[in-house]
């Protein structure tokens, strides 16, 4: 199966929230590829990543970013493919940098910007844009909506049944 | 041809901004609709307008709104379609509730956010999506950009010609 | 004893905070429910449960979320109750998303918006309002607010009393 | 008919946005006052207005202050009536100063506390709380929103009708 | 000896921090009493304390204060020694809340802030506004400031001496 | 009469602003100096000024500055007389910045910070301070608080007379 | 003369504020470069201008940017030339997206940033790194800071002599 | 070898940040000393350090500094060597008031920021201002550059080939 979409992050250290991007897509069946690409320590490989993405046949590039996070803007800018940026929390300013890094773009070269951390988020909103022709994928995103709905659903009545006591008691 | 693209914005005082949006999309010759819909005062046709939005054949819904700005979000609790929110600047805090209010959706919920008052990239970014599969419309997308590199090395040429002085009077 | 106030959350992951409204309005001997609604994973749910309210004798509604935070609002729109909204505190922004997504409501739908946390104070201000009818609870605050009054003044003398030093050993 | 509302604020200053609570108050026919108390300068007019106000009928204060605002909270430290909180924004930091002073009080003395400038959202929050036990308000209330409702939706179609061109040139 | 500085705060939890006020007051012999007000549940002893403060010969007021924190800003309102705020960090908005709540007052009524947590530094301030007619108290003050200046010193000779990792050797 | 207060800023530029302080001490009748000290471009003038401030007979010294302002930090390093620190407000970061680098004093060297342009109330406090001493000026003081207090009756016996529209009407 | 310093920025809209990184060059009589390097619309050319500007004979570039601000960060990925960033105030959020983006970069790749809309700082900090070889210059610079000295002194003994009163209608 | 680099900071508790700066000269083989300067406690230690800076060969310092952090901008303001300026991390603020202290200097007096706890970059930056005439240690930067690329580079080809998971377990 042709790989569709480019997982790509700045650092390894962005991997333990990232791979909540190939998480889901795994569970959508949707063949991704994942590596790292620094923006400031390999710009050239951003350029070589962004401008081959589209031959390989990706067809959207999730990027995640800490700080002044450069990555999904400058990847961005080297591609004709929805960049989905992912600002990943700092240990500094919480994250305030990367979304601020990362979703304020100048007009011509947008970033699609999930919230702090949302990679897996990232991952979904792949799936939907993936989804636009693709009945399937789309019916799929709306079964897995509807799971979501259930499995809430079922946590409310559970709470609803127990009480906040038992049902905080259960838990612990 | 098909409308591809819906607009909407939570109050006619977002028009002057949400209008990039449909101005881009024509430049592009994208079909759109346009119209009002608001998270809380119309809470009814939030859920009506994106529950139809995918029988419609709309294929991307951009969504805009300030403040406590959950037309965005709410959209995308009531489809499969991806969203793209535009956080609109407000006279209190300057944008940065709408932002936050836009940006920080829970897992499973995606909004593709942009800048604050970045229609014009909302929309760029809808065609990015709808260029997916859509060969035509990515090297038209490609052309835009070129375009853009080519108007800022005219820009360029100019300064360095004229030095700063004699094209700061020449602008005013 | 009919039940006066609902009082929702967005997740389970909420009700650490959110049972502190529970248990004051127990302390108030105030007939309560308690449950989970998504706004953004069940968005039905929401109007739901905001439309029946009233006629389920429903007084006030006391509505948590974090993040963008959309419940409260939405609840608000879809009834003619009063919502008291509970931002919650999280990990990445502290709950000033939440705050703002909760309190910068636009003209017409507002949300009684209480501190950050503040599930306590917004079980409080909910007895405060069925308080407007109901000259023996609102004396029961007024003997609430006393006795906060007597522990403070309780607390002052010990620590007048015993000095910082020794008030500080006794603690630990 | 009896004052059912009071509205205070800090300052004259602050009449040009706490006048809009005064106004929705008169649109439901709601018996109100309106006057000038400063937490700061006037200290004691605090706590006279506040522990008087049960007894001369008031039902729910509205109480707008901007900076360093401790009107809100003071006057709910003297009350068991419901107090409903606005920030006001300031010229240095745009009422956020405004909003943390109110809506972060203690545990015990909730204020009900609205979006930055909000006074027109207080009126409605207080006509609210009245409308628990009165339900000729509650349907006035539900009238309102739905009129709300219709407002959107008449301009909503003007736009589908006219485009965003022509909408916008009538406008102006 | 007279009681010279009173030290209040709104909670025995601000006591860890607030202790540092006493603590260098003890160190430079003045004389001090240090209690718990607060400004939301106990309102009227805010008033009795401040307004017997000055026959009681109390010279400065200390008064530290967390969230919406109004005891330092009412504490001015009903005295006229100087009062000094200290805004204590809180788990949710870190202390901007505090600092916000108490620095920016309202023309007329000052309170002399100290940074976050800076009760120490209150105390000092204390001591420098009693020294303004006490020569031997301000020597004293000079003397302080002269030993800060030694020690700073001697850390330094020692880290010139050491190198930085012989130095973090030792500290550990 | 002997100069009791040196009122010192940055620049010029903060005139507007500075000039309140010595309004205020004008109409206490307080004997003043006013100056530039810049902390940057004339670092030795601020240690010269704040060295010799106390032997020329100041008693309190209120310093103005914007952006990284290190006047009044600097100033108390070089004095054991109290400094009151007044943030500007920047045209950039609204006196954020101000703010943050005169009330963050590390322990040792207080800064009694007023809000951001409180000028007035930096000669309010100097006042205080000055009146520690000085019954004379306190109870001047206190009479001045008593005409605040007055004023702010006048206003509200006026608005509460002729309502808020006749009220604003006269004022424009 | 050889090109010492070369000046970009990512828009002509930043020429109003960069510019007085190119006075101030003047002044001193640095040969300089100025033009526009779009991160996001010409990536290609700030590689090749930032990997060229060496072989140029370029020793300092500064570079201005304003909202996600990736010029400076992603010039100093590109060269060992030192960079310094100027963070240009947006409409939006006041520059300080255009701050965060530039200064929090990642290790190894620094940006030697300045105030908000600091370009005048810029030059200056451009002279300073060019005057660690260069005596001359060095002197210039100190000569520099000499007079500006004078300046602050002479507004200060203006200001002295006239008052405040008569010094601002005579500015105005 | 002479010394080129002055390291200093404002107490030792910023030494565990600070010292990244020390390490980082020594891997290029550049002299530095290091010490504790504090604007605060030692303002007559900041204009010695900075005026004999230059003297005693020194060609570029780096400053440290957290809170109210004035320690980088008093040193520029005494000499005319480059200063780079490094924010700590606060744990109230979490390092915006160092960095607002530092990077916001007015017109005349610049600091070369680095991000919040950058002292390795600043070392770094250090060495690329000393490099603007030492073409060696240019090429020795250039290489430090190719072996971060490299480093990435081999992180990436491990993650590509293990996979997200088997690369988190690895490294666990």
């Amino acid at each position: 199966m042709k790989t569709k979409v480019g997982i790509i992050m700045g650092s390894d250290s962005d991997l333990p929230v990232m791979k909540d991007a190939a998480k889901i897509l795994e569970k959508f069946d949707i063949s991704y590829e994942i590596t790292v690409v620094s923006a400031h320590r390999t710009p050239d490989r951003v350029s070589e990543y962004a401008e081959s993405a589209e031959e390989r046949g990706i067809d959207v590039i999730v990027a995640g970013a800490g700080g002044a996070a450069h990555l999904p803007g400058m990847t961005a800018s080297h591609t004709s493919l929805p960049v989905i940026g992912v600002p990943i929390k700092t240990s500094k300013l919480n994250g305030v940098d990367s979304l601020y890094s990362i979703v304020q773009m100048p007009g011509g070269v947008p970033v699609a910007t999930v919230g702090i951390n949302g990679a897996k988020n990232a991952g979904l909103l792949a799936i939907q844009m993936l989804g636009i022709n693709n009945q399937k994928l789309r019916d799929k995103f709306m079964k897995y909506k509807a799971e979501l709905a259930q499995s809430v659903k079922k946590t409310a009545r559970e709470l609803e049944n127990l009480g906040y006591q038992d049902y905080l008691d259960k838990q612990s």
